[in-house]
């Protein structure tokens, strides 16, 4: 894809910090950013956060890290990724680049009791997450000048590349491998649309291929072949008949799932399959670890006859407790306000769980509204989080 | 793909038909006649068959009409079609073009009960059929020329194109529909590869796609969504405890067979599936129509819940009834020896069968080394074909 901010065309600029952090977003947005293509948007990032006197900037790859040093007695990370989902494809969608203001009656009337001072904001990246990138802008810039208030705890940044594709190219993956002392912490805030709910911790996700052997044969002599296809019933039937738990971890209630998304089998219509594949996955709560996990999937499908030897593990992303019984997320919540809520989506705050940071999600938008054509967050959900914030490390501000 | 005889190269020519059958079988596999390629073959059996004055020719497109006209009270068809599958792309695949003998041993110890003068014809139509139209032959230049015998029957070859790929272009369906009274006879021969054994009329064949509708959901929120592969597991239960049928129509048991030939679910390793595809093919005996059969299939479904309108036929073709209680059915079985046996497969008997004439299947070769890359036929099978039939038309020769 071709970078729509080539060289000798004007760099992008942002508005001052301290603008409307709605019209931050809107910005952010009008910046193709989609994965593996951060650098312009990185840029920007690392330009804005070097002018900030108060904090210390390092940059790798495309991933920005940036820290206040006032020597408190606790540090907490706020973190945000900086690339999107490519732009939509279809049509007249909204959820693209650039962004695009519209009033709350344009989307129905399931939003006509949205307050009328509060306007929509489509672009790709509006809940996902740039409208929490501009949050965590926001809040750079209300500590990082020399004449700023001085927050309750000292504050980390981390501006990432590479979260919307494979796990191995992740931004943050490269901070822990590379240095993980910059995101040494006693909590981490991920700005990830929760709708402005405090959402802990989230479910471990693993994906299996199950292999059920046949015998091919030609269909008009069915007899000398073994159905391949025939012989994934049990295993469809148990997984089926299958009641996924919900599991309490931290007094949050984590909902579990054990899935076939996918299934493939046979290579003509006249042939009796040979194999028959099935792809499974178990999303499971923080109560389990990765070997936990696997034998819990791996006794379900024995139920069904399947034996280990016809399983391939392809996929396996920990899960995270919410650790919300440490301090420093006690005190979070308590600032925020609201009931904690558990995350089903596996998300990076168990990059952060792994290195025993406890973290949370908390941003603005709606997360089933990511990835959408018509991907969009309200200009007050973006306030809100940010005066969320502000009073949890500002609290006399 | 390129005609390996182009204008300009010298035309390929056949032995003598009175040369040993196993041998012009060997000349025809030189002659590459891949499905939508058969000109070159066609042109020669045309010139061969245009030789022989008692024969009347008919040309439409790539099929050869031949006739002799004695006047006698019964008329036979001798069929076989000129077109051969794709050549194998495996290297060292020996049936392939131009054909190659081997003795016996090199197949193997389980051959080695051949007689020892036996040799093995390895090339691309070995089996299916060109070993059978060498027999169409030989019998044409036995009683075509004018000082061959009478034989006890008139007879009428059909050589035909577009065998091998959609039904909707054979050149016998064009016949059928041009032509029909080309066709008429009171019996006809098919001479596909049945190891020189009787095989009366055939199953029939349908196939069916099943859709198992889900609603999509992300899978770390199954509970949004109705998983379509788990939907499909009472219906691969049915498929898997159906238990196929055996009808014995006319003396012959034909095995019927009910089964999925390909299954497709899932979009993606974190979408539950809200879509299955399961593809269903259908082998019933004569005793059906294909409206019966589909009645059959439907009541199945039905029992796994599958309704009507989850089902589209994708493919039909009827059955034919053996027909051997036909008088001159019954004669050929006498003269050729043997005890008829069902066909399995579906086979251009069918036609015959619709156009109201009983036909079987009577060549040389395995049907089972047909279409791959070792596809062989035996000397002695072809010349066993050509004698048994020689027993049969021209009983005092």
């Amino acid at each position: 894809m071709e970078s729509p901010h080539p060289a000798g065309s004007p760099a992008p600029v942002l508005p001052p910090l301290d603008s409307d952090v709605a019209l931050l977003t809107a910005s952010l947005l009008d910046i193709h950013s989609v994965s593996d293509h951060e650098g312009p948007l990185a840029d920007v990032v690392e330009a804005t956060l070097r002018a900030l006197p108060r904090l210390r900037v390092e940059r790798l790859g495309d991933t920005l890290v940036a820290r206040t040093d006032f020597g408190l007695a606790s540090r907490v990370v706020l973190a945000g990724h900086l690339d999107t989902v490519p732009l939509p494809t279809a049509p007249g969608a909204r959820g693209t680049v650039p962004s695009r203001w519209e009033p709350p009656a344009a989307v129905g009337p399931s939003d006509s009791d949205l307050p009328a001072d509060t306007d929509l904001l489509y672009g790709r990246g509006a809940t996902d997450m740039k409208s929490g990138v501009a949050v965590q802008l926001a809040l750079a810039g209300l500590m990082g000048h020399d004449a700023g208030p001085v927050p309750a705890r000292d504050v980390t940044w981390v501006f990432y590349d590479h979260e919307e594709v494979g796990s191995e190219l992740s931004g943050l993956g490269r901070v822990v491998r590379e240095a993980p002392e910059l995101l040494e912490a006693d909590f981490a805030v991920l700005l990830e649309p929760t709708d402005g709910v405090v959402e802990g911790g989230c479910n471990g996700t693993c994906r299996y291929v199950v292999t059920v052997p046949g015998v091919a044969a030609h269909s008009g002599r069915a007899w000398r072949g073994v159905n391949a296809v025939h012989a994934a019933a049990p295993l469809l039937a148990a997984l089926a008949a299958y009641e996924p738990a919900t599991v309490r971890v931290e007094g949050l209630d984590y909902r579990e799932g054990l899935n076939a998304v996918r299934i493939h089998g046979g290579t003509a219509g006249n042939v009796i399959p040979d194999a028959c594949t099935v792809e499974v996955n178990f999303r499971f709560a923080p109560d389990k670890d990765l070997e936990q996990a696997h034998e819990h999937v791996f006794s379900v499908l024995a139920t069904a006859g399947v034996g280990r030897d016809q399983v391939a593990i392809t996929d396996e992303s920990a899960a995270a407790r919410p650790g919300l019984d440490h301090p420093a997320a006690a005190a979070f919540v308590a600032a925020v306000g609201g009931t904690p809520q558990p995350k089903y989506g596996w998300t990076d705050v168990a990059r952060f769980s792994a290195l025993g940071v406890p973290a949370v999600n908390f941003g603005p938008g709606d997360a089933l509204l990511a990835h959408t054509d018509e991907e969009h967050v309200s200009a007050g959900a973006i306030r809100d989080c940010l005066a969320a914030l502000t009073r949890w490390l500002l609290p006399g501000a």
